[in-house]
């Protein structure tokens, strides 16, 4: 079970750890010191050594970060998280409203204007501190040690799993002319790349460093030659000698600020991504330093033909695991016997028995009723719900397969639906089929099509407060960027992204709704009667029934109900022959016309 | 009448010119030198005085510049004008597809790394030559005096139009708390404001130093007093000195330069808007440079209950004569007598007759056929076309009048329609409605909704290439922004907002189709079953019919039929008692129910 229902944390344990961080910096003159969420690699998850943030405040969410002052401590968290702090944390620290409120805005109401601030340089990016400065043009900012490993005694080691190759048979290209294609674009003599899903993109590895993600932690510079030197922990990568070849160096993690120094020439960083750390050393050494993106984030982004075919086979798999288990609970939620932690399980082992899948993609989330309504909701034992009857029950969840990562949500009845859990469903289903549907011209971001999938809610008075849609890596992250789809997303989509689809709908204390595609983006084939024009389309990768006693044919167009059986037609015709005879019979009920 | 059809340029103008400017750029070791549209007010009309590009090149267009080398001439157009420019300029000029190419990339590909480019400091702002810089890092950039000032012997004088006052009726806030709140706000010490509708809102001012736009010339000082120095041509100014009171100080424009060196603490700049030349003068003074949005930007783009009361009324006046010019149409045209000419004469007679125009907003766009496939299509003697029958005919037209400034586009066919033609005008309709109808959250964009006005176009595989909306000025400018509605505009809509809602769709060579509505953003009224939200939402405020016969009901759903029925009753109820017998009678017909 990769899944774990433990109690990782608790209130108790911030308060004795606060007060010994603010003797360090009372001894060290420090009037306030940030402890982030985020490593020096800034992923989504971290390793348990570097979990600082849930350590000091007992807070275990995937985003947030604390700001410890002398006599006050807030920890900021953005709305996913608002209810879940309360629990986690002690009274001693106060819950902030970000990114409503920013860290400087916060500093500069509690502090006066000439206070020292400090943080650890190798866990902030370029572009954090800097937008600290600017927010706090008077104030003494000086990047320190991190206090956090000076007074935990007990720190986990460094993570050190082996890497492995990620062939060409799931990459679709192998790393010598994803070298070579990137090295030629380079607006410098070197790039310093510090992400490592774009270290796995580039030189086709993986590894296991952290749950969920198989990246490789370590940092790497590409050279202009195409030449790349790779830094890691030293025995990490001896199983990948052989298949990185002689234009690949690896060194001592413990050298990478050193070799920073000694580099010549021009030196380009991702100011979003790279430690202020890197910037300080650079600098220090007079290095001409051009800001660019991350060279790998977007080539990354673009799947090539291979990773599209290994993304329909995960689709394909994960989906058919995906009908076994929505039988299932056709079948056995409405005894009344469930938990969320049985369905959890079940869930896991339908995805195991696949013998394809490498680790879930992350934490899957599964809420009944009222703790559906919290978007990023995570049973624990502690938390644990039964599966209650006339209720909705809503499962977010993912595998890792070596030909793709899968996420998908599907929110259903146990019982007899209420009348607004039906309108809402079909509410957010129409934001799901607008998505769909879309042809649009080059040059569109995620930011221009989010209201697609609103339109529908907000004609309602209703609306959801995250993101539609992510970027999703190719047996990597399943949280990847550039582009999304969200108000804010400014990124053009192009051919060969992968996006989820995922509107929703939450009724705080009542009930939560969420349908999550997976698509790809496609050339829109041209149409009778249209221009010339190129243009583009999502070709959905997730094919798993929708709950059809949600939906009210009422409120939908021809248009919308069309395309929810042609989508069942194709879900039947794809995952049939996959599933055997009780969820096959059900496969057919589900996909049958509405 | 207002507009006039004379060819105020040719082709045959610019080779001499450019000679000239090539022998005095050779004296100067020049190698590169930009003549922009803009003045150094960066409006859209410029004066008699500022048409240098005109001048030069031949070359009209509302945007756009010249990029003079010893051997090339590059003429700067975006899509609007790539078949104008044609006809405009000799053939010693290049025109160049802007912004698909930029004035640094072009310059670079022409010219060695070392080579000299300048420019007049006061015709291009900061933002335009930092960007100029960033593309040309090896370049010599060296701000000059403005060469074709030096060459045209027959520039005529400074406009010397004076200011008058708008009264607080129309303006619905005076001066006073105007300049109190926005002081209370300013980031800096002072404010430079080089925008003249900034100063008009500011000071509740006009001015009739250019045509179209009742904008006072000048330049301004916001202090964090609330009181302002205002700049401008002594004797401009008399007819305000009252209404300005003792807050207000005027000075010589001529002495602008010199105060700004003599200004002390910081000084607060738009970097989009101000010449490059202020930020020189201050950095040579060691002041302290803040870069921030005009002030007036955003305080004027939200229209106060007045203004929106005034837009009203203007809207309905505006209309009525809108419906006797379609009545006339409808009435004449089949004959197959009139011109492009004849429709845009007719039309601004009709304006004239309610008494109350101060001007046309810009110069009526009108064509038939072809010509109406180019949005920005303007007659003249030259160009001037039949209004043949069986062709669809476009027009693009408003009014300045004291209450508000109109812009309303109307697409009608003359004789019978093709069904290319009504398809195309219906899905043009559709994006009108989707926009008109949306409920959004506040902080959503533009941006966000652009979307909505083009979905129907591009599910056809079709789209059309100019921005869908843009703000609107209250007896000012007929563009005005921040907001705007394109795909790229991230500015959030707030209420009291006005915006053109104006999809289209042209057929190069064949046909041209935009339907436009000003509309101003209000709240959106609680809904039963919504959440608890603030949302917003538009309040149409142009009222003119549709035309019925291009309109494909079987296209439509209930709710799109609904939304046009409901606005040709609201339109007939507001237009019936202002239009006499046979315009009544067609307007009755017009908004009969679908």
């Amino acid at each position: 079970m990769f899944q774990d229902f433990s109690v990782s944390s608790s209130p108790e344990q911030g308060p004795p750890r606060l007060a010994q961080l603010r003797r360090l910096m009372a001894e060290r003159g420090i009037d306030a010191y940030i402890v982030p969420r985020a490593d020096v690699h800034q992923g989504e998850y971290v390793s348990a050594r570097d979990a600082r943030l849930a350590w000091l405040t007992g807070f275990t969410g995937s985003a947030g970060f604390c700001v410890v002052l002398a006599d006050k401590a807030g920890v900021f968290i953005d709305g996913r998280y608002k209810v879940q702090v309360r629990e986690q944390v002690a009274e001693v620290y106060t819950p902030v409203n970000w990114p409503a409120t920013s860290a400087a805005d916060w500093i500069k109401d509690n502090l006066p204007r000439d206070a020292r601030v400090s943080f650890d340089p190798w866990m902030h990016t370029v572009t954090e501190v800097k937008t600290l400065r600017d927010g706090l043009p008077m104030m003494d900012l000086q990047p320190c040690d991190n206090l956090v490993d000076l007074i935990w005694d007990d720190q986990p080691a460094p993570a050190t799993a082996p890497f492995f190759e990620h062939p060409v048979e799931f990459a679709g290209e192998p790393h010598q002319t994803k070298r070579e294609r990137l090295a030629a674009d380079l607006k410098a003599d070197c790039a310093v790349i510090t992400l490592p899903d774009s270290i796995a993109w580039l030189l086709n590895i993986r590894g296991a460093d952290i749950e969920r993600n198989p990246v490789p932690q370590g940092f790497a510079f590409l050279h202009t030659s195409g030449a790349v030197d790779l830094f890691a922990i030293p025995g990490k990568a001896d199983a990948v000698l052989d298949h990185l070849g002689p234009d690949v160096t690896l060194h001592d993690i413990a050298t990478f600020d050193t070799a920073l120094g000694q580099l010549t020439g021009s030196v380009q960083i991702d100011p979003k991504s790279a430690p202020q750390a890197v910037q300080l050393t650079l600098l220090a050494q007079g290095r001409d330093i051009i800001e660019q993106q991350d060279p790998c984030a977007l080539p990354k982004a673009c799947k090539n033909d291979v990773e599209i075919a290994g993304a329909k086979s995960a689709a394909a798999r994960d989906g058919a695991a995906m009908v076994r288990f929505l039988a299932w609970v056709d079948a056995e939620a409405p005894k009344g016997q469930l938990t969320e932690i049985d369905v959890v399980t079940h869930l896991e082992g339908l995805r195991r028995a696949t013998n394809a899948l490498h680790d879930i993609s992350f934490e899957t989330i599964c809420g009944v009723g009222a703790h559906a309504a919290l978007p990023h909701y995570r049973v624990s034992d502690d938390s644990n719900a039964p599966v209650v009857i006339n209720d909705l029950l809503l499962v977010d969840s993912g595998g890792q397969y070596l030909d793709g990562t899968t996420d998908i949500t599907r929110t259903v009845i146990v019982g007899t639906p209420k009348p607004d859990h039906i309108k809402c469903y079909t509410l957010v289903l129409q934001g799901v089929i607008a998505l769909s549907r879309i042809r649009f011209p080059k040059g569109i971001t995620g930011g221009n099509l989010d209201v697609l999938a609103r339109q529908s809610l907000w004609m309602a008075g209703m609306d959801f407060d995250h993101g539609t849609g992510h970027g999703i890596g190719s047996y990597l992250s399943v949280h990847e960027g550039p582009q999304s789809i969200s108000p804010r997303s400014d990124v053009p989509l192009r051919q060969g992204m992968i996006l989820s689809n995922e509107p929703g709908y939450y009724r705080e204390g009542d009930f939560g709704i969420r349908t999550e595609n997976l698509m790809v983006v496609v050339p829109a084939p041209a149409l009778d009667g249209g221009d010339d024009r190129d243009m583009l389309t999502f070709d959905t990768l997730t094919h798993v029934p929708f709950d059809r006693r949600l939906i009210d044919t009422a409120l939908l167009s021809d248009t919308e109900r069309d395309w929810i059986n042609a989508y069942h037609r194709d879900t039947l015709a794809l995952l049939r022959d996959q599933v055997d005879g009780g969820a096959s019979d059900w496969l057919v009920a589900a996909c049958a016309p509405l």
